[in-house]
């Protein structure tokens, strides 16, 4: 089975969710400054999410470029990635509107887990497909990046209750993490994650 | 005439069907748990559609990789089905923000069972255009699941009127049947099905 | 320049057109049969826009075929189509809501009129760039059915002050035109048409 | 790395863009002209949009095709370039909605601003990946529009808090040097902005 449809499908739901995100910015009927302030804390979140999915599109991206077909499995390793990813506009709005209030915030790193879950289910499944030896199995490697901002996810829930700005800010890091490619910042990170244990 | 674009339409509208039912989760004004309480049956027809709407993809993708040409004849059983899929997000909406009602839980499978007739007009007009003897009809063959599934939405229609979450648990089995690759299981419910009639 | 990216851009903004009309179905607060009783209009509008749209992606479809090459020009020609398309969710919207009331009657007649034509603009820019003697202008021919629509949709937006149904009915026909392949009806049609001046 | 989904992706969150804004025309309540004055200033926005939403997407196709491969900065400088088209739906309506009020007037200014400065940012890193002797680096030249159109933006900008209705002048003007593909028009547009500082 050839990997072209998987891709442009994926493209599409991917490139709709980071999209209609931006339906949740409702126009304030003020034409001040004032009006917008409401809007600063849905706005935030919004950053934070484009730049999550774009982060998934990116990866999703590299990922399949070493995949040489596809089955039935993997379609739905897909789809069940694609299902995680397309409650990211809900969380995103709920938390904005409510301020970065603890549950939103813990809900959105709850999201943020599965999404990440749903990605290594994905590799996972074409690694199965593809061999240990295969191209891909060697371009994924071991996926420090990925284990990481798993544990990260985690210990962002878990802050939520206690201050949902810095579970925030847990979240934020894990996706400055994935946009900076410097290797050391990686490595620094997951030892900063094994003290954190 | 060449299958590129037709491929690429259904998966277009296919993605923003699948994708815009999450704009039915509409964001609840208070910060706790229980605000999220009432999205809950909207949460779970939301899942159930999703999981529909990606069988239909993956039968579509199936289907037209064995395709070999198309005419305007095939163009046009595409659109119809994917008229009944455009409607999925409404029933969806209707029936999880009713808490699956009689009337909204066989409207639901009212719009199943006639998205699984204008799938099988499709296939019937992919064959009638590429031959019974063509590679596609033997890709197809008798379709078992493609009728059991009619069968099913029928008596899901009717159940909804005595037990709609019945209706609902059929609705869901028919998924399943879908989504579990096993032909033991397959066959199990043809021949269940037949003992109901 | 290459074709590619005009039809990967056009069936995109189509397939969202076609798809996020379904939005104005909004979803009745009961759960009874009695509660869709109100959106009837809005549904029957529903289903002649999808048509028309469907219309629209099947002959840009068939024009685009026998397109070789494309310019600036042409690729704003494209998006002008592409505009007036867009406008057609929020006619149908205002009919439909409107139970066919004579005045959104008349401007979806000159939202249709103005994508007839766009398309045409769309087809004398493709042709003057290929050529008269190129198998684009060949396979375009004279385009009654282009020329015929164009007058009926005047007919229609006239009448609309008079019956408004009577030119949603001028409306259906056009696409039914389209719709059937049956090269006598569309004869009989520009005769009647011809008569009717 | 290849660009196929490079484009893709954006194709598909532009056509997404330029679609939803639609979305903003809400159906009016009454069935008569006047019931659609209201709506006048939200119509002329969204005309001015789609024109620049068109004229990135046809500058997007056009640098595209001069590109022979991507990496991972020119991925994140187009998804920068993607997140404030993102943005001009919000502003749009902001602005419609509000009759063109001076300070909807400059934060639209302001996105125009941001999307041509992450325009530019595209251009230099892809120019930075080819090479200055590059086909790519020679087709975009010294990109007077582009720089000339910055400097108009912020002139729009700051015209906005005098006389909002000449800001949105502005605007339109730099659409209109973008739609009109005359070579004179362009050096008086330079020559002239050159004068007014």
């Amino acid at each position: 089975m050839v990997k072209g449809r998987l891709e442009a499908f994926s493209d599409g739901v991917i490139a709709i969710i980071i999209t209609i995100m931006v339906l949740e910015l409702k126009v304030p009927h003020g034409e001040t400054f004032a009006a917008l302030t409401p809007l600063i804390p849905v706005f935030l979140s919004y950053i934070l999410s484009f730049i999550y999915i774009a982060i998934y599109w990116n990866n999703h991206h590299h990922l399949l470029q070493a995949v040489r077909h596809v089955n039935g499995r993997i379609l739905w390793a897909n789809v069940h990635l694609l299902f995680w990813l397309s409650l990211i506009p809900f969380v995103t709005a709920w938390m904005g509107e409510n301020q970065f209030a603890p549950i939103p915030a813990a809900l959105y790193g709850a999201v943020l887990l599965f999404c990440a879950i749903a990605y290594l289910i994905l590799t996972i499944t074409l690694i199965a497909h593809h061999g240990r030896e295969s191209e891909l199995a060697i371009a994924i490697g071991r996926d420090f990046k990925g284990k990481v901002s798993l544990a990260f996810y985690v210990v962002g829930i878990l802050l939520s209750f206690v201050n949902s700005w810095l579970a925030c800010g847990i979240y934020a890091l894990v996706a400055a993490m994935w946009l900076i490619p410097d290797r050391r910042i990686e490595r620094t990170l997951v030892s900063e994650n094994l003290s954190n244990k």
